[in-house]
């Protein structure tokens, strides 16, 4: 089974170095497990009082700053960082798969010569070791940077594929799930290939399908008048002017844009308003993921624009949360 | 059908007088299909640039501050006021359901002379006419003071019955719904006639099968080790000092406290983690409404309290959040 090293000897040096009294400790849902059993541990062991963060949360952008404000110390699991805060340590979640049995099924696959390499903070520690990999079977490996959203060379987050940026012919996505790979094939239009260690399999990406759900919600939102333009409170999601941007372009076009502010947004808390269409400038994962639970269109802000007549279709490609150098 | 009366020339007047360029609208649940209505009427007689929240309200209780934090005035609609802040107007919900049809049928079925008056802030103006009508009839009514926490004479909140603690015979709740004049059974331990001006009926509140279902719950947490105390973050929810008190008892009893900071808090949410129960400090109707749907059983700090030994069985009550004056 999938362990993942939470490195709690650093955790617990941190609060004894700042003699931490109020520690808080938020973990993503898919570890919200080990909170109780965390908590424990490290009140047996420094005798700091621990506050856990009972919220959802999907990501560094969704750090609980009401948790923050009433701790010395905030440890937040199983993400890279993401912002600067005062007393927020993010404790990264490294996975001890071994990747190595999925890449080999994705060589057979891989075209081209020049391949870029791609994967989330898991597993971001093996791509030195998948580089070589490679290399010994005569292909070479370029990993991007990335800009100041993202923390190690080669890492995507789903809002941000600018790792993926790079010269290079194919892909090659390390890590499970479909919506990493799938926004890099279309944020790059070039050929991806996914790697899961999970599965233990390798596919190629094929975005089409997926373009043209995307191309039926623009199209049906094309009728229209009333759009909720949601915006997020969450610390990195946090896209006002956008939003104030896209009102404004709405009104230009006749149409109306209200501004909608949430924590977390839902598909039940969009039903409760009457807004023909909604365009999403919070977490772009929302849009996607939750595309079949809404109860009319909600679109990305590149796809409004589609709308609106401002930006041509087949043009939306993926949202991103982008922080550039 | 039921109309509100929002009084949005105050709601003009105030945007007007302040010259507020931001203006924020917090809407319940039950109210939220006029929020995009209300906004486009604002900003055409105003000029404000509205923001609506989109995050679930329950009640006054819940003020979105991060809302109130980026206007110049937050419009709180349907709650009478609980709390001081500096730049939120609580707009009241007024029904103009007549209530006489009911409150005729509830009189057949009042045994005492000495009637305690209580109802909810959408009917609290019709009280002075119910009282005339028993008048009328022969009966002398009461009506309580309430706490800091209510607003009104005879206004009961979900988690306030300060208003029924009166020297009266009977009760007679004026108002849809069970749980208020539940509440006030339970906690006054007196009678209650409910007149539902919705259903048009009157009926006698039964609290026994209620208190069974409660002692259900007391018992199954009698062997549990791990406890979860569930704090709210909400504005007028936030009961820590009540949470920390509870987790000192825990531990005097050998049992495990861990607390857990929450805005909102649902069954979903409860499942992450790994507790044998619950205590719930936050809203107490959240305890008795989704009392079915947590995984494991979650109690009041009163019946918490019975689960330690520290209370007799019987004795736990309702839960409340009261402001002594």
């Amino acid at each position: 089974m999938e362990q993942f090293d939470f490195n709690l000897e650093r955790v617990i040096k941190i609060i004894k170095d700042k003699d931490c009294r109020k520690a808080g400790l938020q973990f993503p849902e898919g570890l919200k497990r080990q909170a109780i059993n965390v908590a424990a541990l490290l009140e047996e062991k420094t005798g700091t009082k621990v506050i856990i963060s009972g919220n959802p949360c999907f990501g560094a952008c969704d750090v609980d700053l009401t948790l923050a404000g009433r701790v010395d110390i905030l440890f937040h699991f199983g993400h890279a960082k993401i912002g600067e805060y005062d007393n927020v340590v993010f404790i990264e979640a490294r996975s001890d798969i071994d990747v190595t049995p999925a890449v080999k099924k994705a060589l057979e696959m891989l075209k081209n010569d020049r391949i870029g390499l791609i994967t989330t903070v898991q597993h971001v520690h093996k791509l030195e070791e998948v580089s070589l990999f490679l290399r010994e079977n005569g292909k070479e490996s370029v990993i991007g940077k990335g800009d100041l959203r993202t923390c190690y060379p080669g890492q995507v987050l789903g809002c941000n594929f600018s790792a993926a940026r790079i010269d290079c012919d194919e892909y090659l996505y390390i890590g499970g799930g479909i919506f990493h790979p799938l926004g890099v094939a279309i944020a790059t239009r070039k050929r991806v290939i996914a790697a899961d260690p999970y599965m233990n399999r390798a596919v190629e990406v094929a975005p089409e399908k997926f373009l043209r759900k995307r191309s039926g919600y623009i199209a049906k939102a094309m009728d229209a008048e009333v759009f909720g333009i949601i915006v997020s409170s969450k610390s990195g999601q946090h896209r006002m002017e956008l939003a104030l941007r896209l009102r404004e372009m709405a009104n230009k076009h006749s149409k109306k844009g209200y501004i909608v502010l949430m924590d977390l947004v839902t598909p039940e808390q969009l039903l409760a308003f009457k807004a023909d269409a909604y365009v999403n400038t919070a977490c772009p994962r929302i849009t996607i993921d939750d595309a079949e639970r809404f109860h009319v269109p909600v679109l990305t802000p590149q796809e409004f624009e589609v709308v609106m007549g401002e930006k041509e279709w087949g043009n939306a490609g993926m949202d991103e949360i982008l922080e550039e150098k």
